[in-house]
């Protein structure tokens, strides 16, 4: 061993405070340019693969290394150029937002310092502002705050967390040991409105319960779940010996906004000894609205919530957050100390150690942008902010509805649904029908493609709708006005150029 | 409706370009002071909860905001203050890394250009990085450049991954429809040594198939699993009718970096058509050290390996790996294309979506990070770092042999045991034992809440000792050679007053 060496490391990753200054610096500005320039640029690059790979270059690992301001200036000018803007006023698809200023500067920060929020003694100040985090959201959604809970990856994790303390609460074996088969064949259920995220598709396929477990519960007439059907189900159910044991409503349905009737779905779950599990992921920020329904604010009774920052709080991604009313199951269901884990105990003293309340042990800190964030704007700002996007997407739908081109079809929340009828062309035929929906799909390709706007879709009793979702602190009314104009005019084009190619 | 105000929108969470980059240049001016003088400060602050929470302060939602910059400064000074300092360099607790100063700038960019890298269409150039990230890493430790893979928040969801994959191949039933119940009554069974990280309770008592599911094989002297009665096992199982699906290697293990027999495993695993994963969360990365050991290069055959950039690699975290060698098996696992995802195909191109890869829809860009790490030390630069952190271990190692109060119990990959024995104290009996493990104990609280130094422990046939992992470009030889000096002095004062106690 060259003992003289390891007195002097050789570290080619450190970076000397003068470098880092420098170059964080450059960053800082170029990203400043970014944020500021967003809306003069496409919505997307619409690049296909071979040439995004191109500006990238291929070629194996580098055996030498590169000075780092460098490397950050190529990538800033890869990602400003060849990434679709979630920044972009005219910015509406899926359930995507518009991602804070400070929350990038958070997990700059969070980064930096590196603090494992897995172990309270690894993370001290960061483990109390995310438990802070934790209560403040609950707080604003009116969410019990001595709830359990953390922040997690996303929505499907926000869900998942959920879903396993359900499973080991309601299993009436030890499921940790025996796995989840029911003793005596019986078969565990989930019921859910055909309506929901498919990350009911995921826990059920993934999680071993296998997705014949789950029962999907008719819609009504506004795709909320119907409780008359549910109800029926769990009676069979029962009668047929299996397990019934969680209830999933929506806050906020990702294709349609649609709120399920929560306070029956509590009434029933509670009646019928059921979890209930409410997937706020996207809409039960909403709850914090001064006008918001009783449908919605029935997400107080829930066993637990999946909200996720990185929606309607404009985290930048990844900030979801799983709430659980009884912290301890959360404890129950995910706590494995090994024998390499000891922690000092802090006398009299609560102090949560993330790692036995999720499915991670080392975690990072995801929690500081969202604190900041709230910080930042605090209740009334977002309170505003968040209705400002609802009215938007009203304003929307109205507009289509006025449009006699457009045909306007469901809004719930921040999220319209529409679809291009061009003019004179009757709907309701199948032979009709069909050439919208294709129609319609085309449009959004080249909606898409096109770089003005970003919608995406949703697929409502067999329609193929346009959808916008606003979640996005950039929008005005001017971008909102501005679609109608883009959809049928690009919709004209495709119309006519199948009209024509088909020799009408 | 006020359509006035929706022209001029009221959105507090956005910063103009000269507040951003103000706060943007102050924020990197603290950062790069602090990590200039990291070793200047305690390796942890060594406060109760209620002295953080104080410094925190308590609160409900603020209903008003407050300036940005502002409260980035509070952030700052409270995680510079009331931290564990993982870029100290006498961290060596748990494997914990310190972190590339570039990765917090790599995180900064990430979050401002917010792509979600869930899908190709949303994140064109950030998938394309994501996968040449994939194939580096691979390249790195010698595994196949063309496996499948993706970045993931750490070594759980590494081996998570990995292991729902070997559970949908290996089922010859159709798991995902029906479950893990595997029809008539036989059981799956997971084969893992017992020095197997917790991950693996997590998976069985989680994802449906209960502990029960895990043989644990007993490990030789050098803490490696019992080939011999890992056949003696799967023969067993098979006997009974159960039906063994998975063997887990280690590459690295948690406790004292043993390195399983992959090659041998690997043939067992062939030979009985089981699935072969390796944990290689923390050591995968030293195969790629010219003199790494046949047994850790083995983990090129294995089908599927986990790898954490945020241990060996100095990511932040949250930085895994997982590495699947048949990429058709991670997208069979995990795709479930909802109707609201509906994405234009890119004629005769691949182009991944990431959420068909693994657990998450929505997914944050994990990879840029580690993306600038490797182009900016190069395969060589980690080479010498990596190998240099075995050297200190080895070298701890060898002043722990020398030192008469110290004993020096494993040594592998960059991981080292020993423990304090004060002088004239002959161990070996059971009372001796008993009090050194209790006085080892003591001592790395005490350790810990010092605040010179941060090693953690092990528990090693029976023997609570102390453990150092060095995964930490910032240590350097005389920050080992302190290390003896510092144990034995607070071990001594620790058995002097318990001596004195017990009035001897």
């Amino acid at each position: 061993m060259k003992q003289v060496e390891l007195r002097e490391r050789f570290a080619p990753i450190v970076m000397t405070a003068e470098e880092f200054r420098a170059a964080g610096h450059r960053l800082v500005d170029r990203i400043a340019e970014f944020l500021d320039t967003v809306q003069t640029r496409p919505v997307t690059p619409n690049e296909p693969p071979h040439v995004v790979r191109a500006a990238l270059g291929d070629g194996p690992l580098p055996a030498q290394g590169a000075p780092p301001q460098e490397l950050l200036d190529q990538a800033a000018t890869l990602l400003f150029e060849h990434s679709v803007l979630s920044a972009h006023p005219r910015f509406w698809g899926y359930i995507y937002s518009s991602a804070a200023p400070i929350g990038a500067l958070g997990d700059f920060l969070a980064a930096a310092v590196n603090p494992n929020v897995g172990a309270w003694n690894l993370s001290p100040v960061a483990s109390e502002i995310e438990a802070q985090t934790v209560r403040w959201i609950a707080e604003l959604i009116g969410y019990p705050t001595d709830c359990g809970g953390l922040l997690v990856s996303g929505g499907n994790m926000a869900n998942f967390v959920p879903f396993l303390v359900a499973c080991k609460v309601k299993a009436d074996w030890d499921a940790s040991r025996e796995g989840l088969r029911a003793p005596a064949g019986r078969l565990l259920r989930i019921y859910c409105s055909a309506e929901t995220h498919t990350w009911i598709h995921k826990a059920a396929d993934l999680f071993g319960m296998g997705m014949d477990a789950i029962r999907w519960i008719g819609a009504d007439a506004d795709l909320r779940m119907d409780t008359a059907e549910l109800r029926g189900r769990i009676a069979e159910d029962r009668t047929r010996g299996d397990l019934p044991f969680i209830v999933v409503g929506a806050a906020g349905s990702v294709s349609t906004g649609a709120v399920d009737p929560l306070p029956e779905l509590a009434a029933i779950a509670r009646e019928q000894g059921l979890w209930f599990h409410v997937d706020g992921a996207y809409g039960a920020i909403a709850a914090a609205l001064p006008d918001a329904s009783a449908d919605l604010r029935g997400l107080a009774l829930a066993d637990s919530v999946a909200v996720d920052p990185h929606k309607w709080l404009y985290a930048p991604v990844e900030a979801g957050c799983a709430l659980v009313r009884n912290r301890g199951d959360l404890f129950k269901t995910f706590s494995h100390r090994p024998p390499y884990y000891h922690f000092p105990e802090h006398e009299g003293e609560e102090s949560v150690n993330y790692f036995e309340h999720g499915m991670q042990n080392s975690r990072g800190f995801r929690a500081l942008k969202v604190w900041l964030a709230l910080r930042q704007v605090g209740r009334e700002g977002y309170v505003r902010m968040v209705a400002d996007d609802v009215r938007l997407a009203q304003a929307l739908y109205r507009i289509a509805q006025e449009d006699p081109e457009l045909e306007a079809i469901t809004q719930g929340l921040s999220i319209t649904t529409f679809r291009y009828v061009p003019r004179g062309l009757k709907a309701g035929s199948q032979g009709t029908e069909e050439y919208l929906n294709k129609l319609n799909e085309e449009l959004m390709t080249r909606l898409q493609a096109g770089g003005e706007t970003f919608v995406t879709n949703a697929v409502i009793r067999g329609k193929f709708v346009l959808r916008a979702c606003f979640v996005n602190f950039h929008s005005t009314l001017a971008d909102v006005e501005a679609l109608p104009g883009i959809v049928t005019r690009i919709g004209a084009e495709v119309d006519k150029e199948w009209r024509r190619s088909a020799g009408l």
